[in-house]
């Protein structure tokens, strides 16, 4: 696990008018950034995925080697390491922590790469899930800076079923009066949080992956086994509920066509984008299904739809799975390989 | 609306060995049964569903019209008419109530189909979602009874992707401390069966449906509106929450594999099967996805696997889409016209 560390946001203002004061922005690092700066990827994180869990995508033998790309992982504000409900003090605090938006996300990261790293280019932007809403989110706010874009799993509006799914994810968690609408203060909703486990347990992995019972592979002895265990054990391990629901209503707001200067017109953001894009939904991904991202790629001016084939639904880009993982990274090198969009 | 009648069980012992004593069955009957009892269609009901709501599928100028056919419409055991945590008392009020197998469910129906009527043959049994699932159970609990069936958005084992979404709904259910282990009395947890019917909403329609705003159809302006007053409305409507999970807990364990001498084998139970039948999926359900049914037919003997197409997924067999109950209703016209699979 690589060491943490912290950038100074200064006085962040957000989209929506909050400042957030004092705001930081955790993330690591992998490889070295080499004399031209030509070699930085931005790989953001995921709905409560820290820095480490990206790290299965990169490493010597990937497509992400450190010898060959700097990579740079920013956490989410909102995701406990950065700024988050968990972390503030002051009148942000837990529930009354902002509504951040994913431009608000990017501006953030963008002040990282460029007044900390002093970047102007970047190789690639790429994540799973909110990571690809941030991608499309960075192609979108610096089509000047993005040379090439890899979104997978992941989307560049939150469809209204997702939003609904989302709600369902949500209500499961504050149903539980432990939650006392976010002032739980020490005593965290442990019903809440497993309840909403149980919820997301269904649309993680797909129809096809709980009939082939694909659990075991992971090490799972049973289906109850694998929701009390993985599921309830991932909510439970270190997720703070106001920073779960701090990242859900980003989610559940993204659009590219929020960032200022498109008025809401999402069709307009996705033409803006200049990088070279490959698109890589997973074929039975419940909550970002394929047919979006071909919406998408339709609107967009040089991207590419490629379908993640298999059972694994949206957990294709978790890192869990070696053919995914695989086809995922081929991508990833094929695309390096081809011209940026700002030749 | 038909009146509700009343079909007593005697003291009913279930599979798992309690026995609900002075147990009844409610149900409606459309038409009138012919001389030769030759006509007699049976068609359960669903989740939370009661006789009522079954009868957009019964009709003059439809397949099941009341001049030709003897339709009964009997309620789950644990919808709140028939035998249910509501409505029992003594020592199985409540949270107490037995666990009802599909079996069980199909026995009760037996009695009052052959006690009550003293009909030997059905010409058909049909039903949606769990109703499908008693079809299913019909045909292998009496295959010498059954010439036809007609099951649509269900199955006849509950899969175990379906057990991890009703998971999630119990979940989100139970999460309210005013649940308080199904002992709420008159005041029942508002705020669980609000978040059960948000985790639903997600499930009960496709992702196409939200896409489309096809709730726009249905007089709901706005998304939220569908949520609130659909899917909460939905849930708030009578719906009791120990009666909920009674019902859930049956769907949790279906299996015609389950039935007595079949040792578990649900494919030795589809084998058994006499009924001709055309199998019913919609294209888009999310819980009983074609996938599941194809895999159905292909252990039964004369069986058409027949996909009903369109976004409405799961919610295709609930009447609301007219398309829909068009294709459904013409299937089984078309089955009605074939040989019953006991000539």
């Amino acid at each position: 696990m690589t060491e943490t560390q912290y950038h100074d946001l200064g006085d962040f203002t957000l989209q929506h008018g909050a400042t957030l004061r004092g705001a930081r922005l955790a993330y690591a690092t992998y490889g070295t950034l080499n004399p031209e700066k030509s070699n930085a990827v931005v790989y953001p994180t995921w709905y409560s995925g820290r820095h480490w869990d990206n790290e299965w995508l990169i490493g010597t033998g990937l497509t992400l080697d450190p010898d060959r790309y700097f990579v740079i992982v920013p956490n989410m504000l909102g995701n406990g390491l950065s700024s988050s409900p968990s972390n503030t003090t002051g009148g942000y605090a837990g529930p009354r922590f902002p509504h951040v938006t994913f431009h608000d996300q990017v501006r953030a990261q963008h002040d990282l790469v460029t007044r900390h790293f002093g970047i102007e280019r970047l190789a690639l932007v790429t994540g799973w899930s909110m990571g690809a809403g941030q991608t499309y989110q960075w192609a979108v706010s610096h089509p000047e800076m993005v040379e090439r874009i890899a979104p997978f799993c992941g989307s560049s509006r939150t469809s209204y079923h997702n939003k609904v799914f989302l709600e369902g994810v949500k209500a499961a968690l504050t149903a539980d009066s432990a939650f006392a609408g976010g002032w739980y203060g020490d005593t965290p909703p442990v019903v809440g949080l497993r309840a909403c486990a149980r919820v997301y347990a269904g649309w993680g992995f797909s129809q096809a992956f709980y009939w082939e019972k694909e659990y075991e592979k992971l090490g799972y002895t049973a289906l109850e086994d694998f929701l009390v265990d993985f599921w309830e054990g991932f909510f439970l391990d270190d997720r703070d509920p106001n920073d779960l629901l701090a990242m859900l209503r980003t989610w559940q707001t993204g659009d590219v066509g929020l960032t200022p200067g498109f008025d809401g017109d999402t069709e307009a953001a996705l033409a803006s984008i200049r990088a070279t894009a490959i698109v890589l939904p997973a074929e039975k991904d419940l909550y970002f299904p394929p047919e979006d991202e071909a919406w998408a790629v339709s609107h967009m001016g040089n991207a590419e739809l490629r379908v993640v084939p298999g059972i694994w639904g949206h957990f294709a880009g978790h890192g869990s799975n070696e053919p995914d993982t695989r086809f995922i990274d081929a991508a990833l090198r094929e695309l390096l390989d081809r011209p940026g969009g700002l030749d």
